[in-house]
């Protein structure tokens, strides 16, 4: 029997409302003689609020007990979407991600699923329920909760099409599917129809947040099609499978929220040590460094976080002696994100893109098939236009230039 | 090592500041050189947020996924109050009713214990933490998050206070110890610094609502001292312990919200078997009959239940042939509990002290140590304000009534 497996984010869910609504669309694909499994976020803003409190009563907050915490969240949400299946006549039930065999590293707040102990699905899929997982989760071999980070849902729901041999893993959000750009920033973008694993894993990696790398990567090892769908209306959206690559570009993905953190040494030393020795502790500490580190000069250096690490960051870099001075300033990323490895002269033909219109810009080589441009946050819709314009509006010429 | 249960309910943990202040009487126990487990309940009026979602997703809850959802609000607070403990820099954790060990029956929304694998706990108290358990909750067999209904995490702390064979139970809750009656009703009731098990059990019975009576059993059955305290203030409370009984009566019990329904036939025929056949249908449905069946007539009959079963009752009531009419009355009962079992001419004396101020009275005897009083709920103070005033405030008065 076919098996599908649909991921509802936190927009989707976000009230009982909603959760009611959600409920049509899931007994619609029972309907069809499926068997369903569904994954579910946390209501809404509910995961923010727990976020909240937490700092209220620590300034540190352990992660093992922020995963007790937050991952409250989904299995609230998987036992309302349950009452409100068996509220339509339907057999549903809820499973935490323990219950559903969802194993994990022990890794708090980041962990990996190790495994999955299938037949703990399987057997009420048998008994024709609906299952209703609680995304984000799983277990380690010690007992204890582990959350999979922020997106961890559409992982949740990847790996589950996966390790079930599902026939697709939907995931409804509260956009149509994937654009050429992010809709809120460039007014012209369109949806892409098509797209292949590889295409929006790099788009997914320079922050189009419509669906987690992780998941795609899940996917895309598996051979599992991938839908991103809006759960508000009936369209198509987006698939993700193994297409014969189209275009010559991809899209525009941006990131905001980053911050470009910038440190002056004491004296005119060279810090090129102290700059890879810092960054080492960064990353220690579980903060990415945005894919950006900028030698201004040798006396001081640049890198990109994103700015909810700034706190974290700022500790890490009190006391040292060799700091004169830190300092902070907003920035966002556009990526332009190819299709095929594209190397040859590219770097010059986005300067003049961006010269037409602005004095600096700070081009990255991310990969073959990426690159990226830092700029302050508020030329981020000036900069993802100019490359939308250029590239995938006017393909032809920016390919020309 | 001396092991010290400590419970907070959800008056004592409604806000983040509430549960910062709480973490500083945990650990001044812990300070005492004490092994401390501490066991909460849900925050505040999180619960019934939980509830009023439930009902707009469902119209009859399934209990399974009720406790999927429940059981969240207990695993919210203790991983707060984990935390909280934490950055005052105590070595503390945070357990669910299954990582604690807590195994109980498969009966959803109000399981019982079946056995406590204590070793799931000692370990960590043995590396000198404090463990906190999510109160109300445990695993069944199968692997299902299994609720104790209402008050359970009293339950909670005095059986593990009894597996973990404590010095001591504290239930720390917003009044400062079990009064001679509710003294939000009765101004002069009077804090009641010892009583027995039995003694409070009775009270606990007929709706002292601040301890769950079977918490009190387990800690009778198990030799656990018991504590009522106020974790407001650092006043003493109330011990309940192996005294022998010292005073005549215990106090005056009071139970609110209650519902006496009264059932018409259709034709003047004896209802006396379609009345215990509907007894057994309602109590089958899990609603229980507050312990009063009252037959007015052949053809009608009444019985009470806590108001916020009405909804469930009257769904089963529908469509009986023989029924012509069901009425409903707010009621409350008050209750006065002696300390030893007193039965004769009790229900005389009852009666003569109300008759002084009211026309009519249902009393019921309900054991040979508790006598109940069914009145029109806006009679509840005056009722429970005359027993008071015969039985505790002038005792030698009402004994030679």
């Amino acid at each position: 029997m076919t098996i599908v497996v649909q991921k509802y984010g936190g927009t989707s869910l976000s009230t009982t409302k909603r959760i009611k609504e959600v409920t049509e669309r899931i007994l619609e694909e029972k309907r069809k003689g499926n068997q369903v499994v569904v994954v579910v976020s946390a209501m809404g803003s509910s995961t923010d609020s727990l976020v909240e409190m937490s700092k209220d009563v620590s300034s540190h907050p352990d992660p093992r007990e922020m995963d007790m915490l937050l991952s409250t969240g989904e299995q609230v949400t998987s036992s309302l979407v349950a009452l409100a299946l068996r509220d339509q006549g339907a057999d549903a039930l809820s499973l935490t991600g323990e219950q559903a065999g969802i194993h994990t590293e022990e890794t708090f707040g980041d962990a990996s699923i190790s495994f999955i102990d299938t037949p703990k699905i399987k057997v009420h899929l048998d008994e024709n329920k609906i299952v209703v997982v609680a995304g984000f989760q799983g277990v380690s071999e010690k007992g204890e909760i582990c959350t999979l980070g922020r997106g961890g849902s559409d992982t949740t729901a990847a790996s589950l099409a996966a390790e079930l041999h599902a026939d697709r893993c939907e995931i409804f959000t509260d956009v149509e599917g994937v654009f050429t750009a992010d809709p809120r920033v460039v007014k012209e973008a369109k949806k892409i129809p098509e797209l292949t694993y590889k295409q929006m894993q790099d788009l997914a990696d320079m922050g189009a947040g419509v669906v987690h790398p992780r998941a795609v990567l899940y996917a895309y090892r598996n051979n599992v099609p991938l839908f991103v769908r809006s759960s508000f209306d009936q369209q198509e959206g987006t698939r993700i499978d193994h297409f014969r690559e189209q275009t010559n570009v991809t899209g525009i993905a941006v990131e905001k929220d980053l911050t470009c953190v910038t440190i002056i040494g004491k004296e005119k030393t060279n810090l090129s040590e102290e700059a890879s020795a810092m960054i080492k502790i960064i990353e220690a500490a579980g903060i990415a460094i945005r894919r950006a580190l900028i030698i201004e000069d040798r006396y001081s250096f640049s890198f990109i976080i994103q700015s909810k690490e700034l706190k974290q960051t700022y500790s890490l870099l009190q006391g040292r002696p060799w700091i004169s001075k830190v300092s902070y300033e907003n920035r966002a990323a556009v990526s332009i994100v190819f299709s095929h490895e594209r190397l040859a002269n590219v770097s010059n033909r986005l300067g003049r893109i961006l010269m037409t219109k602005r004095d600096r810009a700070d081009i990255i080589f991310h990969s073959p098939r990426v690159w990226r441009i830092i700029v302050p946050e508020y030329e981020l819709a000036l900069t993802a236009q100019l490359l939308h314009d250029a590239f995938i509006e006017k393909p032809n010429l920016s390919i020309s230039l």
